[in-house]
C-alpha cells in the first residue's frame, strides 16, 4: 500500500493526461460539483477531472490506485443520495465530456453510447428508426446514463419494463485498479459470471462504466393514458389492486393524493379534478388492438372502484397534459412547504393500503404534513415531507418521520430505496434490511474488485466512521461496521 | 488453511448431518452419479451426500470448508457440459430429495421452490390459478430448478422471455463457507449489489441455491403455432430475418435442416412436409387480437420467402403435433448415427447465414455430417455432429469439426455456449471468448467467495491441470491458466 498523498499533488499528472481544460482546481469551479441532487451532502472535491476517453478514464484512475488516493464518479450530478458525494481528500471524475453516441444497430436492436450521453437522448437516436430506450427517470432530460447505471435508475415505466439492469446488454469498465474489462455484449448468451447485474446500481465502487451498451425497444404501436379521480387514497387503490388482479400489466401506474394535487395545482395549473382525494394515471402501451381492449377493461374497474371522474388522451399533447402535474410534483412541493424531504421506499404492492394509513398516522401525530406522490403498480413510495426551515426543531421532526417511514417500508418487507439509491445518505440503514451474513458478502465482493478501498468510499454499505455501531448487528462477524478485516471465511 | 483429508474420512460426520439413508458410499451407489448428461466425462464421486434442507446444506458445506474438502453441486443431472462433473476427492452433494414447492404467491406473481423441484412443475404449480413459469429447457419434465439456476438455462421461447436469470427475484444460498445468505426477494427493488445475476450461471463455483423465488407470468390468452417448409436453409433463414424485421417477437423461432428432419422422422414419424430443405417452427403467444394480426403477418412473410408448405396450430394437440419433431431432434439423431456430438455456440443472428454455410462447408471437407437444429431468432445453434465410433478417428475428426463450429461462432462476435454452459467440457475454451482481464476479473470474484477453492474446482473457468497454457494468453497477468496468485492489482 502506498502512503496516501493528497489529490492536489496528483494535479500535474493529471493534466498531462486529461490537458489543462480537462483538470479543474480553482475553488469558485470546484465548488459547482460540491454536492448532487441531494444537496443537503456537500463537500469541496480536492481536484475535479473531465476525461474525454476510457484511456483517460483508465489512466486517471490508474494515477489513483498507485497513490492511493480515493476517487468519485460524477455523471450529470442529479442523483439523490448523495452517491456522487465528492471529498475533499479524492479526485472528482466526471463523465460529462464524454457524450457521444457511438452506434445505433437498428438490426441487433441496441445502442452504444458513453456514461455522459443524457438518458433521453438514446431515445432521441433511435426514434427515427422507431425504437426507444425504456428506462425514464423523472429526470431523463438531463441525467446520464452512466449515472443511470450506477444507481440502477428506474421510472414511471419500470412496472412493466423494469430497471436500467434489465436494459443493459454489455459494459465496459474501468476497474479501481485502472484496468479496462468488458462484461457482456451485444450477443446476450454470455458464460462466465454476469458481472452486469453487479455492476449495475453500485454506485462507482466497483469503477467506472467508459461505454455502454443499451437494448432498445420497438416504439408501441399504440399508448393510451388515463387520469382517473377517486374521493380518497382507499378508493384508489382498491381500483389499482382490480386492475393488477385482472391481469393487466399497465407501463405505468401512478398515484397522487390531495396535498400532492394541491401542490402541483399550485405550481403549473394542470387542473386535475377538483376536491380529489387521489388521483391516478394509468398508461397502458403495445399492440393497438390489445390497449384498447385493456383500456376499456381499465376504465370500467376505475369506475367500479368509485372514480368520480375519467379523462382519457389518446395523442401526445393530451398525455402530456395529464403527465404534467405528476411530473411537477417533486418540485411544485417548493409552492406549499418552505422545505422539504423527498423519501423513497418501497413496500409489496399488496401492504400500500396499510403503509399509506400509518403513513397517515405519522403525519397527524407529528403535524408534519405528508404529500404522497408514488410508483402505485410497484409499491414505490416517494413521500414528500414538508416542513418551515424556520420553525425551530421543524427539520428533525420531518427527518424522524421520513426515518419512520423507511422503518414502516422494511417492517413490511420491502426495500429502503427504490430507485435513488443508498449513496451516502442511507448507508447507516443497509442493517436494517440485510443480515451481516448478506452485507458481509457484499463486502467481500467489494473488496476483491477494490482491495485498496479507493472507489467512491463511504458510499452504499455501512462504515464505522459514518454509521458507528448499528443497534442489533453483530460486531463479531460484520467487518463493515466493526473490525475492517476483509478475512470472513 | 487445514491439511486435505480424503472425503471417507467425513463420513461419519456426514452420516449425523443427513441420516444414513443421506449418504451414500457404496460403489455401486455412487456410480450412479459418475456423470451428469455429458457422459463422456466420467468420475467417481468420493462420497454422495442427499441432504433435506438447507441447514443440512450448510452444515455438509461446513464441514468440507473446515476440513478443505472439495464438494460438487448436483441437480437432476442432465446438464451437458459436466458441469456436475463429481470428484473421487470430493463430496458430491446431490438436491434431489429438497423437492417442495414451498409457496405459490399469486398476488405477488411469484413462487418459492427448493432447488430439486423439477422446471415443470413450477407450471404444473402455477397452472391453476392461470399462471406459468417462462424458462422450458427442453428436459423440463426432470431437470431441476437448482440446475437451472447454475447453468442458466434458456429454452425454446428465450426468444422473447429470456433465460433464467431473467426469471428470479430472489435466493438464498450456502457460499463455499457454509453461510447462508439471502439474495433478492418478492421485491424487486433492493439496494446493494445485486448478486443474483453473477450467482446465476455460475454453476455451482459460488455455492448451492437452497431455496429459489421465481417470478410466474400470467399464460398467454392465445397461443399460435405454424410449421413453415422451404427449399434451403437460406430461404428459411431470409424468413426469419423478415419476421424480426417487422417487429415481430414470436415466443419461439426454431430451424431444422434436411438432416435433422430426416432423424426426426425415423424417430418419432413427425411427418414434416417431405424434401424440404428447411422447416421453420414459428410460435406466436399474447392477447388474442394481436396474435391473429401478427399470425397473419408471419404466415404472408413466410410465403414471400419461399415457403413450400404451411401448417397451423391453434390447439395443445395440434401444437404438440408440430412441435414433436423438434422436441425429440437431439434422440433421434441415434436413428441415423451411432455416435454423435451436441454441440452449443450462439452467432449474432445477422450472421446466422454466413456461419451456416461455413458449416456446411466444414462438413464437406471432413466428410462428417453435421445435423443442424437451432433457436434461429436468437442464434443459438446446436449442430448434432454425427460419427461412427467403430470408424477409426471418427471420433477425433467430429470433434475437431465441433471445436472448429465453435471456433466460427466466436469469430463472428458469439459466444461458446448459449445455454449448456462451460463445465469441463468448455473451460479451455473461455480464454477463446474472454481477455485476459476479463478473465481475471471474474477470478477475483470467485476467490472473494471461495477463497479456499472448494466450491465445484475446475469448472467454469480454465485451470493450468485441465488447459495448460493456452495460446495467446498472458501469462503474466491471467492467474486462472498461470501462477495460480489471487493478488492481481
Amino acid at each position: 500500500m502506498p502512503v496516501p498523498v493528497g489529490p492536489e499533488a496528483l494535479v500535474p499528472r493529471l493534466r498531462a493526461i486529461c490537458g489543462d481544460a480537462g483538470v479543474l482546481t480553482d475553488p469558485a469551479q470546484r465548488r459547482t460539483y460540491e454536492s448532487d441532487g441531494l444537496t443537503y451532502h456537500a463537500e469541496l472535491p480536492g481536484v475535479v477531472v473531465l476525461p474525454t476517453s476510457t484511456a483517460q478514464v483508465a489512466a486517471v484512475v490508474r494515477l489513483c490506485a498507485e497513490e492511493g488516493v480515493p476517487f468519485v464518479p460524477r455523471g450529470a450530478g442529479t442523483g439523490l443520495s448523495a452517491g456522487a458525494l465528492p471529498r475533499s481528500d479524492g479526485v472528482l471524475v466526471v463523465t460529462s465530456r464524454m457524450r457521444r453516441i457511438l452506434e445505433v444497430d437498428v438490426e441487433a436492436r441496441c445502442a452504444v453510447v458513453q456514461p455522459g450521453v443524457a438518458n433521453l437522448d438514446v431515445t432521441r437516436a433511435a426514434a427515427p428508426h422507431g425504437y426507444y430506450y425504456a428506462p425514464d427517470p423523472s429526470s431523463q432530460q438531463v441525467c446520464s446514463v452512466g449515472g443511470n447505471i450506477a444507481e440502477n435508475s428506474g421510472g414511471a415505466h419500470c412496472l412493466k419494463y423494469g430497471f436500467t439492469v434489465n436494459h443493459v446488454l454489455g459494459l465496459e469498465i474501468v476497474t479501481p485498479a485502472g484496468d479496462v474489462v468488458r462484461l457482456g455484449g451485444k450477443v446476450a448468451e454470455a458464460p462466465g459470471y454476469d458481472l452486469i447485474g453487479a455492476f449495475i446500481g453500485s454506485e462507482g465502487t466497483l469503477g467506472i462504466a467508459t461505454e455502454i451498451t443499451v437494448r432498445l425497444l420497438r416504439a408501441p404501436e399504440r399508448v393510451r393514458t388515463l387520469l382517473a379521480a377517486f374521493p380518497t387514497m382507499d378508493a384508489g387503490g382498491r381500483a389499482v389492486s382490480a386492475v393488477i388482479a385482472a391481469g393487466v400489466l399497465p407501463a405505468a401506474i401512478e398515484m397522487m393524493d390531495a396535498l400532492a394535487i394541491e401542490a402541483a395545482e399550485a405550481a403549473v395549473a394542470c387542473h386535475y379534478p377538483k376536491g380529489a382525494g387521489a388521483v391516478l394515471i394509468v398508461e397502458l402501451d403495445g399492440p393497438a388492438a390489445d390497449v384498447d381492449a385493456q383500456f376499456a377493461a381499465v376504465t370500467a374497474l376505475c369506475r367500479e372502484a368509485g372514480a368520480t371522474e375519467l379523462r382519457t388522451a389518446t395523442d401526445a399533447a393530451e398525455r402530456a397534459r395529464i403527465w404534467k402535474g405528476r411530473k411537477s410534483a417533486f418540485a411544485a412541493v417548493g409552492r406549499i412547504s418552505p422545505s422539504y424531504i423527498v423519501q423513497d421506499g418501497v413496500v409489496p404492492r399488496t401492504a400500500l393500503p396499510e403503509v399509506l394509513r400509518r403513513i397517515a398516522d405519522l403525519s397527524a401525530e407529528s403535524g408534519i404534513r405528508v404529500a404522497n406522490v408514488f410508483h402505485a403498480g410497484d409499491g414505490n413510495l416517494h413521500p414528500l415531507v414538508l416542513f418551515d426551515d424556520a420553525e425551530p426543531g421543524a427539520a428533525e421532526r420531518a427527518a424522524e418521520v421520513s426515518g419512520a417511514i423507511l422503518d414502516l417500508c422494511v417492517e413490511h418487507g420491502g426495500s429502503i430505496t427504490g430507485e435513488h439509491g443508498v449513496g451516502v445518505d442511507k448507508a447507516c440503514h443497509m442493517p436494517d434490511m440485510f443480515s451481516p451474513a448478506d452485507l458481509a458478502t457484499m463486502d467481500l465482493f467489494r473488496r476483491a474488485i477494490d482491495p485498496a478501498g479507493i472507489a467512491n468510499p463511504e458510499k452504499l454499505l455501512p462504515t464505522p466512521r459514518l454509521c458507528g455501531e448499528p443497534p442489533g448487528v453483530r460486531t463479531d462477524v460484520h467487518p463493515l461496521v466493526a473490525s475492517g478485516e476483509a478475512e470472513l471465511f
